[in-house]
């Protein structure tokens, strides 16, 4: 057990996402043997995964091998596997290759996205949340504008160039600031039948304006923004159905060959495996010190936690969010095993709020500071650029980020998805692995 | 007609690779309307496509949009689609998503792997000429270390830490070395119950020698610095059968989870869009002028073609060999065109052979001077990054390079194959395009 002396505690984290590997580093000295169990091999880093889905990226700028994170901390043992189970009786993780002991398990894994119970829509309309994810999308994005380009019937190739992001949270309007522009510019030279710049973008939101989390005013520069992008806004508009063929609002069908879905996120398994309720998105609700209610070396840690921030609202599911609550768990850990009294509450310090809009403009919200334009976009890309450290080389994301600017050009515009269609068939067998 | 004054001449080019690609920039000036046919989006630079496999590179590094190498060049349209047939009656080239009308036919479809008539071994041991094999086998190299990792059965684990590579070829010998240098040194700290270090790498030849079309001396020293990279070379070797547990010899039996095919290649389809007879390997025998007997207006270049050199030699499918054609052939149509006499026939202009043994060792023949060892893995380096130019940001990958050079670090270390082992039900499903 934890109080015993002679004995290191046993910590184990399910989930390498910003909470997970924080509580890692947090317990870098502490006596304790870590098991970090994860479903990828990769750290990713989700705030600029929509520029791999738009081709401004490739996958390992935005992703870091779990293991080479830790490959100097020898206190943590990373698994590659799927959890099946929690077994409190026995305080064991269990997965298929095998059942991990722990004296303390920090729960990390996320949320992954949610069709609100129409989960057929996801093969018409995939979401952000993996590399895989975003791949897809890009094949689905890049393959469009191509069956344009060898279709002589102008209804199919209005369909094909017409582009529906479901949302608007800052996925979908990132996401459909980042469509707008590979259309109007990236692509602009690129093709002899079709004009890539009369492709139409529209972000359907269903509420009465952009980026709800932000204040009134830099939702309205947002959607101002977007707009001056040529990008189609839709508030107060409900999605009735996504079909292969396009999308069903109340009364109108926009015919439309890709879908991109950022609309919502819900926690996957931990209630069950747990056995604790869940609110209606998955979240468990812990106490001010993290842990779930009767289950004391239990924690519950980022997007997947319910934690009462201000009277009206909860500690959101942002990265500054998990990595605090990571901290916070870790320092709860060690206080635990060195015999000193508990830390103060959980109390989450909100930094603020940023959202991009294309190349050239943003919004953030530090509270009494507000900005927006082109000003907003140099301090969200630095701030990412800052924030990179850790994954892969920065100098190179930079560098990246730098020449798609200056040249416009979409160096990682390559259709390598799941199932290239042109591909040879013995690609469509499954692999050795 | 092409000798139609008032009429630009159609060309119609059949693959993006080093040969199609420089026959069309070629014929940039030139009277004609190109059509540039190929089944992906992307132009390939081969010759580094290993060290995505092994996860040095990403797959955005060694690729590049076809369209935006051609964005600029009027004269060309690109089309993405797989050819069925070529109607040399009716002069079309013939895709499922229309027919193509030529006056001259450029084929520059290249070669694919070839398992002399074994094709159930491509699934247990795939080979390394596109983007989705290089992903296939840096996902079974790096998951073999993971499965290795949460094994507790040491004949399993031995097994999964074997590494069979078939083919003693430059590409034999560059994925031998780059796996060996994963295993000894970036995956080094990576794991805690196994050590990487203990990989058994196997490099297998059929032949006396590795390299085969280099001087006797070079392929020993090849043999040499594999050695010292921790590589077992088995010449006078021939590989009976290969199966998921591992490879059949004569006698012996090797246990290997992860194999690699570098033995063969062979030409696909030509003959029978051409309908004219292939050598073993599927090539096609060009006359002088490149073009098909018989068929004037067709012409075949680089790995598809079958061109005379030495007395005892053809001309070697390389990239070289490949870019020499395509230009010949742009410059016989332009004369055609123009009405003037016809070039001489194609003579082909050896530069050399290059191929590198991991990360400070090559062997370059340069016929008189002949190179190996550290001096000639930067020459071999700086040539290839000089030839990177046309593809996507020479001085990232420079970058890239230099990066891993001096932190041994693998960046592009990311498990995101065809079937992602721990991904969700849902990505098995077909995707929507």
């Amino acid at each position: 057990m934890s109080n015993h002396p002679n004995k290191r505690a046993k910590v184990v984290i399910i989930g390498a996402g910003f909470g997970g590997i924080s509580a890692a580093k947090a317990l870098a000295k502490a006596p304790v043997d870590i098991t970090m169990i994860d479903r990828r091999n990769y750290h990713l880093f989700q705030p600029l995964l929509y520029q791999v889905a738009t081709a401004d990226l490739s996958p390992a700028d935005v992703a870091w091998p779990i293991r080479s994170i830790f490959s100097r901390q020898q206190n943590v043992r990373v698994v590659l596997g799927e959890v099946l189970d929690i077994d409190t009786d026995a305080k064991e993780v269990v997965l298929e290759e095998g059942r991990f002991e722990y004296d303390h398990v920090i729960v990390a894994s996320g949320a992954h996205h949610s069709y609100f119970g129409r989960d057929e829509w996801e093969k018409h309309a995939p979401g952000l949340k993996r590399v895989i994810d975003a791949t897809e999308i890009r094949k689905n994005v890049l393959m469009a504008f191509e069956r344009a380009e060898v279709s002589d019937d102008p209804v199919e190739q209005a369909r094909q160039m017409t582009f529906v992001v479901v949302g608007g949270g800052p996925t979908g309007v990132e996401m459909a600031g980042a469509i707008a522009e590979l259309a109007h510019h990236a692509l602009a030279r690129d093709f002899r039948h079709i004009n890539s710049r009369s492709a139409r973008i529209i972000l359907i939101e269903a509420g009465p304006r952009l980026l709800s989390a932000f204040p009134e005013k830099l939702s309205n520069k947002a959607k101002a923004s977007l707009e001056k992008l040529g990008v189609e806004v839709m508030l107060d508009t409900m999605v009735q159905d996504i079909t292969a063929d396009g999308v069903q609002l109340d009364g109108a069908f926009i015919p439309s060959a890709c879908k991109v879905w950022g609309a919502g996120v819900a926690v996957k398994n931990v209630g069950r495996w747990l056995n604790v309720d869940t609110d209606r998105s998955g979240r468990i609700a812990v106490g001010g010190d993290m842990s779930v209610p009767g289950l004391p070396e239990v924690f519950v840690i980022g997007d997947a936690a319910k934690v009462a921030w201000k009277e009206d609202a909860d500690v959101p599911g942002i990265a500054p969010a998990a990595k605090q609550g990571g901290k916070y768990v870790a320092k709860r850990i060690v206080a635990a095993l060195r015999g000193k009294p508990a830390p103060k509450p959980f109390a989450y310090k909100h930094a603020g709020n940023l959202a991009t809009i294309g190349r050239n403009s943003a919004v953030i919200d530090f509270g009494k500071v507000q900005l927006s334009g082109f000003l907003a976009w140099w301090i969200w890309g630095v701030a990412h650029i800052y924030f990179l450290i850790g994954v892969r080389q920065p100098i190179i994301v930079a560098f990246s980020w730098f020449w798609s600017y200056v040249t416009y050009s979409k160096g990682a515009r390559l259709i390598t998805g799941l199932r290239p269609l042109f591909e040879e068939p013995q690609e469509e067998k499954p692999s050795e692995v």
